[in-house]
């Protein structure tokens, strides 16, 4: 690299992580899995896979605390950190949380986020076993690790999915992202009117502001997976919408994949919600993140067993050869390139 | 609480960390040591121990980019994560990089980050598996989490001492307050002078500012004190000061301690900059943090045994009874309560 001053900004996330791409320190032999995946895998001496992850979360940036109660935001993060230990077909075990705050925030506020780091913990059987607290001058940055076991006949990664595989969603996507246009639409109400505006009556949107604030990771999957003794060939969690993630796991088996519109998972709230917008509810499907939904391949065999037994997923497409790139059959039957559709 | 408004810096870290503490989640049989040492300790079904420890380094708090070059900053925070791992006896293993970084940033100083991050983990014999990469708006904030292994046999916590046990320390304390004196003096000169100032020489002070800037965590002591089979009563690192972390020994076991002050180990480069700054340099020892040193307690038939084997550490006090309280014994024979010293 020349001795030009290059923002990040200019490269943007995917540039600068290429750039430090080299820099992995030193091969460990129990280093199953590094970089690359949702959380990383390290294999103990008894055979048995301990799980890394950490995620952080900006104030401003990955929330606005003008309408994120932080109760709420306490059980989001953690939510967000166990959605990537179950995305591994794994079980989350212990959690260390790493605040720098500013001196600003109440005592209140700190509390308010811990009771939701604790409602989460509870729910999700993890316990709170360290963490960091810090100041900042501007903003709250908040860090989650998330330690977690799996075993090595049933982990999975984002690879290895095989041509004609399912592609299966839980649940239905696209409704944080229309909980987060609600959200922004009521702040900037607020911001014209001022204190004297009535409050928002955010009950019609209920259950969009409540998968936007307070998400649920799909632990009952994995319970699901474990109990039918089914292991999916590949998988990943929706934290950047079902393209996204559909991408990485086409270039982690290094395959296309064919989707069909018609069959994406979109509950009738957030149909609500996309025609009051007047935007196209499909963009708030294939691209809206934060809806940590499980996204994973199952061979038909597989599909046939496991929808006998668990209800809460859909059949999205099917995994095809690497040439054949991303495509998606539209409602109409036209068939889009992933080119098309950003 | 009652509804005020109570702001954080109002009641400190310590009484923000006690609001906090009913917060846990929910209660793991494996969690051998949760909240409260260097690191947290969960044990495997093979009976070994994993270790997991997390930190926040805020620019502009924990460090001032107008002294700290990145390559350097990057070695720093991973030799402070890594001497969590060897204050429990035990071997990182495997780490996870958070960054949270302004727009404005330059590639070149991400790489050099990195740079030293990967030269920090290739010392340690650490693999960089994963992490996270987000933006913030002001300033750069990074979290470091470590995974490491230790044995039953061997794991140290905080507790343990027993009364008459020696408090030992590796090298020498003070000389990173040293350095960061040095380095503060240099800003203010060049924030004077502005750009037309002479480059400072800091060659005279290299000892204690490398100190400063790029410590070494005390691999050696583990190794030593492996090679000879001996296991501390109790250890902690020395990141606040030694009297914050004698402190945090005798709370943790229930103990006083006496300390003398001839004791204790400072380089003749940290007196010479104490003298030169007309400052104490038992104060840079006593209460200076980052040295990134070692403090453990010691049998008296185990001093005899190590002292053979290793040669760098001090004998610096004894621990006694609670009710004798945290006592030093000057140079000049007075005998100082703690509660003299701050």
């Amino acid at each position: 690299m020349s001795d030009e001053f290059i923002t990040i900004q200019s490269i943007g996330r995917k540039g600068l992580l290429k750039e430090i791409s080299e820099f992995r320190g030193e091969s460990r032999k129990n280093t199953v899995k590094g970089l690359g995946d949702d959380a990383a895998v390290i294999k103990e001496k008894d055979g048995s896979l301990s799980l890394l992850t950490t995620d952080t979360f900006v104030e401003g940036v990955d929330f606005d605390p003008t309408y994120t109660p932080f109760t709420h935001f306490g059980y989001k993060i953690i939510s967000a950190s166990v959605s990537d230990i179950y995305a591994m077909n794994g079980n989350p075990n212990s959690v260390l949380v790493n605040l720098a705050l500013p001196n600003r925030m109440s005592v209140q506020m700190v509390k308010d986020l811990y009771r939701g780091i604790d409602n989460a913990c509870k729910k999700y059987e993890l316990e709170l076993v360290g963490g960091d607290l810090t100041g900042n001058h501007s903003n709250a940055v908040i860090s989650v690790s998330v330690y977690g076991k799996a075993d090595e006949d049933t982990v999975t990664y984002r690879k290895g999915a095989s041509i004609g595989d399912a592609i299966c969603v839980t649940g239905d996507v696209g409704a944080a992202i229309a909980g987060l246009r609600i959200l922004m639409r009521e702040k900037r109400f607020w911001e014209q009117h001022g204190d004297n505006a009535i409050q928002p009556d955010l009950e019609d949107y209920k259950f969009v502001v409540q998968r936007q604030l307070m998400p649920e990771a799909r632990k009952d999957l994995i319970e699901a997976l474990t109990a039918q003794k089914l292991v999916p060939t590949s998988m990943i969690d929706i934290t950047k919408g079902v393209i996204n993630e559909v991408t990485e796991l086409c270039s982690a088996s290094d395959l296309g994949a064919y989707l069909y519109q018609a069959a994406l998972p979109i509950a009738i709230e957030t149909r609500h919600v996309a025609d009051e917008m007047e935007e196209g509810v499909d963009k708030y499907a294939l691209f809206g993140g934060e809806d940590l939904e499980l996204l994973f391949t199952l061979s038909e065999k597989q599909v046939e067993q496991f929808i006998e037994h668990f209800k809460d997923f859909a059949v999205i497409g099917r995994m095809t050869p690497k040439d054949e790139g991303l495509k998606m059959q539209t409602a109409e039957g036209d068939v889009l390139n992933f080119d098309d559709l950003s």
